[in-house]
């Protein structure tokens, strides 16, 4: 109980900041490699600005608010399931009991075992629902506020990261000018994001920073590419 | 263990359906916003599909090669903690028998039962691996193929999407006329991928597509008052 303790904590503790930082160099991703791509076609940056904002607006939106209305969702399936699950042990409970006893019987519980356990179990009807739930059915009670505020912190931070590559073409006039700043103000990001996010998702930060500027500087060689050939 | 089969084979069934759904679904909203935003400001549509191949072209690399990487490192992480947790079992075999011990606990089995329990679980060591790696550290084991395989058809899926809305500027010369064409395409496109969506998560397939709409409405909405705000 109190490893779970712990372990709750440490997570309210950094998971802010854990769902900054993959927001953040998620948004660097996609308008960074969009803006690239188009300012081998385009001399006049502004449209390259505001393909970039337009891209920003709509990544974070699909990104915080699709993020928001799948976790509402996901813990109205949850919620429906677990009182479908109380009924079931309520209606069919000498089922449910040898439900519980095969998963025993999985971990390796002698037979002699397996029905001491099963009446310790099912003694509770609470605690009886909470296993079912978790390992019939696999699903964990998800935290409303937690998933809710998670996919918003990840949308806004999006939008935070998405204007580390578009910033040269708003400061600076000159398309092939702001691309090669914009290149290497984004893989340094890149870099150092792909870093931190390694170190919260414990990947391994040098590695997590490697994949995550490679990511992201393909994705711009490929839209430059592309649309050099196209125009 | 029949019950567990069969979940799995319904799962190799039908999780490629799920994830080309998935990869269109999300793939139609972005560069659906995108051109929106884009048609408002520009008169010549090759812009908004140079911008918007960009833009598919950057988001799937992102998605199918960031995802494979992923599951990649994902799946390496699996491995090092189970090496760790046999390296416990063996170094630590009291403390972590301890371990075992307080999960049957929570689940409310009694004292009496509880270290004939545990002795079972703990008689072989793979099982006591795999017992601690999915109670005390929450992981499943990773199945490799099925985590590349689904970033690389997610990604494939969203260029497939993502051409959807594009279509009417790259087939229609007019940029008012295509914004007008794209817009009742891709709206329907939304409303019955997110409904079959909504079947393979699970969700509710009325909610779902209803969702999918109302969150790609938003975006290209959100962005095309952006980019008419900016020009």
């Amino acid at each position: 109980m109190i490893k779970v303790k712990h372990i709750e904590q440490h997570f309210t503790e950094s998971e802010f900041i854990g769902d900054v930082v993959i927001g953040i160099a998620d948004g660097l991703t996609v308008p960074f490699a969009l803006a690239a791509g188009l300012s081998g076609t385009v001399s006049n940056t502004s449209l390259v600005v505001i393909a970039g904002i337009s891209e920003i607006a709509a990544g974070s939106i699909a990104m915080g608010l699709g993020g928001y209305l799948a976790a509402r969702t996901n813990r109205e399936h949850y919620l429906a399931e677990k009182e479908r699950e109380y009924r079931e042990i309520r209606e069919l409970s000498h089922r449910e009991k040898e439900e519980v006893a095969v998963f025993l019987r999985e971990w390796g519980l002698k037979e002699k075992d397996v029905q001491s356990a099963v009446e310790d179990i099912t003694s509770d009807d609470e605690r009886w629902v909470n296993f079912m739930m978790k390992y019939e059915l696999g699903l964990e009670e998800p935290k409303p506020e937690r998933a809710r505020n998670s996919s918003l912190t990840i949308g806004l931070s999006y939008i935070f990261g998405g204007f580390i590559p578009l910033s040269p073409y708003i400061f600076i006039g000159n398309a092939d000018k702001s691309l090669i700043v914009s290149i290497l103000i984004t893989l340094t990001a890149l870099f150092g994001f792909g870093w931190v996010k390694g170190k919260f998702t414990g990947t391994g930060a040098l590695k997590s920073a490697l994949q995550t500027a490679l990511v992201g500087g393909l994705a711009a060689g490929f839209a430059f590419a592309l649309a050099k050939l196209i125009s």
